[in-house]
């Protein structure tokens, strides 16, 4: 069994049942969730050995996010304890016309206070095969931005794959920081996964005359982005996901592959949504999959779509889908019809 | 008040809340549910006297199951109390591209471990003018297959009509079983209720060249598979409900009606899904009120397609929709305007 | 900041969760509503002081509903405590093809048997710009009409600006009982605000040709009813909301506003419904903040549907949106993207 | 088996969830209840054939107080529909030194404003040998005092044994009222039930110098009580419950009957209170049991005293045990032990 | 109607529904409340205009604070809007042998990076008799200790009573530190509250001889530190609340109150705790309702306990009770009868 | 860290929420448990490697059921997958006068149809120091029996220490049959932990004159029975838990542990219940934590007892304490304070 190791921060998603907003709420369903850790719930849930690496506080909370994560089968024998306390994220999920609404809470967080030393990467590379991270982990502080680094180096001596989502957020940090930063990371990347503004937000890499909100997609101009990312970093895979949001209830979802030589594009999804949130992250899941299980570049393109259309259909942050649903998705039977 | 009787099994219904996977739940919804139960409730809700006959066993799962069924008014009174469990099944909302997923844990159950001589058919038929039951039935066990075709003996004995919903579930016995035992029971039927895959999967009778996963309906093909039925067996009526699976939240919904003469096929629904589970049992309940209180065919058809057409607006197992209500959208109102 | 005073009746609504029926549920959602206390907490959420006034009992149910409002910010001092009850209203949540379904239970409040002289209105229009109420006070009893009249006058006296949403119930009164005390009522009223029906169910205004039930609206029908309207009582505003009901689960929503002199149609938004009770008093809650804060007509009208449009994902009767958010809709973004 | 007819008002329960006060809650937990209904459910769950009378509104509201008395095996095949609307209580419950509230909107209920010819008496009296009402039901109104007489009178004619718990209510009547109406009524009874302060109430019969807050209560007086009732109305049996009240969450327990000749004083529970409400009828359906089952007066007295000892620890106002578990505590084994 | 003016903080309450621990739940119940406004809420549901001072962050989170202070009738308009987030606290509750557990992460909070010059004062006591806080507030940074000291001795300046809680929390200060910072304040201060422990921890005062978690209190050494307190600051009262925890589901509560020449007890009630976070602070709103509102002290004293005794069953940090039940308890009557 | 590991089967506990009937819910709190996975629970809570073997069906309840016990920290990859069902309990709780009331429907399991050959008892003890058992394992079926013997052998040859909670369960086996089988199991044990009950249920071995509904104990008869025990089968350590039930609310806890040459009693707890179902397994995960870790059997029996005490105030069959907590409560601490 593969093992794969991933490196983020677990917060704690505050969510108000239903659709109702926080000044409504006496209630806030209580789930943990961040991309890298969403990612290897992802791969626990397929049969992969993932492990996630983080640092969270020595109070009953802190143990909380650990179970939630070992409740889903994710290795956290190398989480570190220590630090102030656990990040927190209030979502309101929207409705049609209305956006969901993500409020952080997350500064002054365990993992965004942690240092280069807090993590034995030597330790948590043991056996390992690919390493895993977004552009959230090196976004929550220099020094988390530096450990970061010494993972990415470590990794590449020790021959994994890694792989980064680029995941811009720009309550954490600025275009120009993320620029330098990310710059720097790329050079240990081998995956490069984004979403259709990510490579401009934070390389000023730009797919010309689309209007995203307009939800149009234009394919030419996502082939210039991820040749432009894969040419200059000289990544072997850049994914793109491609969302056209209709409302926040109804999306069409389908992402590209390009491998250095073709561009592949997958078949689209059109979804009602359940919960979007760590849409994303479950197509790096199901990518990472694909491509360590011995999955053509197509396969693990289609089977990262699904995976992720499947995810828009699940409650919280992490992804609940077994390898056969997936498959069954990925080989044509969007009907719906009840499974007994 | 004219009497139905109708004979299975009620099961406890386990699901989590909302579109909750069963590996996340901390919780329950417990309702109570099983094909010919829903039926009762149905009938009951329209003003009929209807009875629901089962074994339960004597503790206070069976007690609650009960109440469950008179709670909607269903006669209970020719239930019969021993053996070990009631059945369970375990049902996951599906959404969007991720059907539902029911999973049943009913082996060993007290209907199914019933055996000749458990109901008294001659008490439980007095007065009664129709009787109903389901492909599930005989299923259960070959001793319940044996006490279901002296039900429809003694029913065919005492004057009753006699309606059957093939319902075949592959989990419970084999396409070879279920063709032997149910051709010996469809002796003694009149109103066949099929859905498009039924025919095919019991009696080998097949619409051809359809793709249901397409969601595309063959008019001809049903038109052969009901005559067909019709002639093998001598049924009065042969109804196929018509379901298109545009996605677990979405499918169009109508039906098709034959009484050896003609063809009648009902309005065609756009449905946005609540609770798709007894769509089919609703839809028996209508067909079975309409004949009963002497609508025209093509009136019993077009009411059993409103009614269930609502049903998959209501959560639970059981359709809880009037006479009125169905007549409303059968009367062409769909609008869903608040009605205050 | 402008002083915005509503009048009329808070109702306790009980609601089955998600979409049960009141027969099935052992649970109902608690809250508190009413036309005119809608448009208050609409204008209190805009920043805008508004006072609500209604008589409520002495008890801990009169509490509530104060509560209720002033948790939102509206300013519950000129409510007056005595009588017998809060009214209440059931509210079954449709979906699809089944409505949504309002049982009142609404008789004996407090408000209902409220008398000229229980409102001191010198005290309440003291500093205030504007005074809004509905078709649905005046409907209470002949007492409240009375007592609704009193303050039109008041405050025509005092210089503001008096709105009435028509809000015509059938439960409440008949047509010819509301055309004669309505038609009183208008004279002292500035800005008229109705939906598709209500002209014609009041004044027999009424749009030739359009089956509201086929969602098919007519703009040169709306056109006449509103130019009518106005020449009639000699409004300066008038408003008409524009619902095309596909079912209960969707519906489009748009609406007109004559100014006297043009007829403006504002954009029209397609709609999931998460609660759509309120929507109608969302609307008059976003065209008082519009005029009162110096929009154009126009602008005022797209604020009030997008206003409205947002309200439809809102639960409860209250809109809980801010002006911002307002905006943003109403620049026409509409794709429900995440806010982060 | 033999049929005991009730006769009263069944209320719509609102309740907050635990211990919260109606300020503070968005949820009410809806249960249905009255006193004489209480009694029929208690009387069905030890396997007799209860009915029980009352008139309904023709709305959901009303369909559902039916089903909740259907669904635990009470017969309403008698209850009348009709009137306007389904009597509420709201009940806070208490906890240590703050007592439960009841917040009451009840006046103009459907059975309220019922009249004589309303109920056929005749009908209801089919094949029945025990009529019981409560001092509730003349309280609604002349008519319902009217209505009950008539049904007392009829009972007698039949040979039905009558039975009332005199249950007095200041916010429904004054002592004054009671005590005539009452007066009247009590010709009829042969069984009366009191609390410790009801004689008082309604007839002015006091236990000299016991001070019930104090929760010390006097043989004696009881005793004199016991007495003077059934001297004055020439009474079969006079059962008087006692409440020692230590605080809302613990109650001291018993109650004393009285048959002509012995007085019999009951073991005394010290009680853990989860639902008081309701407590006082689990008594009287105890007690019914008892003596129409065949129990010596002892016994019954005993069954009733442990019936209602057992409801204090059920939610709701109905009791729900059977036979074998009140005898189980009867019998002394009041340890709590996991029953497996 | 007298105005007392509150300054500290609001926390958001995280809290597992019943007695569940951290990492089992999944829904963590959302109030809000802190000592100083928990105090406010106590004083205006006794009728008393109160207004609470605070700084909040200018985001939904802020806005729901701020909402859960005037649903219950708080003056809200002299919040600060500002800083970076809501201070947020865990709160298991204990049961039996297992304490409660309260897990802070209140570090950051907007109020805890305010500076002097947040606050207008002048504005803040326009028209206010009487000022509160306690010793958490000075607590949370030199800064807002600074501020605190700034409210004083304007307090004073402009006439006002100040009373203070010492409220003493070893995870916010030293207990050096705390003595150094609140001798300066105490200098402003007319009445001192304190629980058992606080003169100790914070001024070295102790009660010889007494072990407090046996739960036995030696009123002599209350005495002794009762008037050294009144002594060393010169304050007016002096009150000091006695808890003896016999574990966490039942505890002894009373009071003693000095005002300088005379040492009074209280009464002492025996409680079963519903919910004891907010005890001592609804002492607070009690102590400063009797003294505002012309009680005696010994009434003051009387009627705080018995308010507080109230709150330990009121879900919750703040108190939801009306004068009427604190004195309906202060009056004698504890034996939790239901109130109708 | 010291390896354990326990066998026996895991439930899905399906229980009504607060106090409510299985008749009267709508809803099944679902949590899972079993005595031995309880305990390893308990261990691994204590940071003890604890591994967990059974047997569970492949389908999403068995995958649940182990997500329960890794969310907590045990090791499931011992856990074999197949058969056909995960067995279920129904549990409501009882309050004061009534009992707790478990319903079983475990038949069938799939831990209960495993055969000598499922488990790789050499796979299964690498490493170990421990292994745990209880009756209820070997009661399951004759196969599992014999796959207990086989483990017991095994786990001797190793040189494990085994321990054994007698744990009788009348509904799985009859006394003579727990007696043959039961006695061939006992030659591997070295501890063994009863309650007051179990060694004379299964080995006939019983504390004269003693009335355990009584609550009342009898330290000699414990005495003897432990000396027999030990002498029989030549144990180690002989612990008996002693429960008072005073009602299904209130118990006292204690235990004794005799060691071959000293009877150690412990202190006895005064305990309010949460929920007692899973006290004596923490007695067990509580005394073989002293055991490994190396206390005293003194404070090995104190830190069981005080464990098990905290037990009864937690939610679920599974223990959620720490060491710390249990060394607080040992070392004296009851009062239950608030931990802040």
């Amino acid at each position: 069994m593969a093992k794969v190791v991933t490196f983020g921060e677990v917060m704690l998603r505050l969510a108000p049942p239903e659709y109702l907003r926080v000044v409504q709420t006496e209630l806030f369903e209580a789930t943990y969730g961040g991309a890298e850790c969403n990612v290897a719930v992802s791969l626990a849930n397929y049969g992969i050995d993932a492990a996630f690496v983080t640092r969270l506080p020595k109070n009953n909370i802190g143990d909380a996010a650990i179970n939630a994560c070992r409740r889903y089968g994710v290795d956290t024998s190398l989480i570190v304890r220590g630090g102030e306390r656990v990040g927190i994220y209030y979502c309101e999920k929207g409705a049609s016309v209305r956006p969901s609404k993500v409020t952080y809470d997350r500064a002054h967080s365990s993992i965004s206070t942690a240092k280069v030393g807090d993590i034995d990467w030597d330790k948590a590379f043991d056996g390992a095969e690919w390493f895993h991270f977004t552009g959230i982990t090196p976004a929550l502080s220099d020094d988390v931005a530096e450990l970061t680094l010494e993972g990415c180096k470590k990794a590449k001596e020790k021959g994994l794959m890694v792989s980064c989502d680029l995941n811009f957020r720009k309550k954490l940090w600025s275009k120009e920081k993320a620029c330098a930063v990310m710059s720097e990371l790329m050079k240990y990347v081998d995956v490069c996964i984004a979403n259709e503004e990510d490579a401009d937000d934070v390389f000023g890499i730009k797919a010309p005359a689309t209007d995203i909100t307009k939800g149009e997609l234009d394919r030419e101009g996502y082939k210039y982005v991820a040749k432009t990312l894969a040419e200059r970093f000289d990544f072997k895979y850049v994914a793109i996901t491609l969302r056209e949001s209709i409302s926040a209830s109804d999306n069409n979802w389908s992402a590209m592959l390009y491998d250095g030589s073709d561009f592949m594009f997958s078949k689209k999804y059109a979804l009602r949504i359940v919960d979007r949130v760590g849409g994303g992250d479950s197509f790096g899941g199901g990518l990472i999959y694909g491509l360590i299980s011995g999955m053509s570049a197509k396969d693990s393109l289609e089977f990262a779509v699904a995976a992720s259309a499947l995810k828009h259909t699940i409650h919280g942050d992490m992804n609940q889908v077994s390898v056969d649903e997936v498959k069954t998705l990925m080989g044509g039977d969007a009907s719906g019809r009840v499974q007994r």
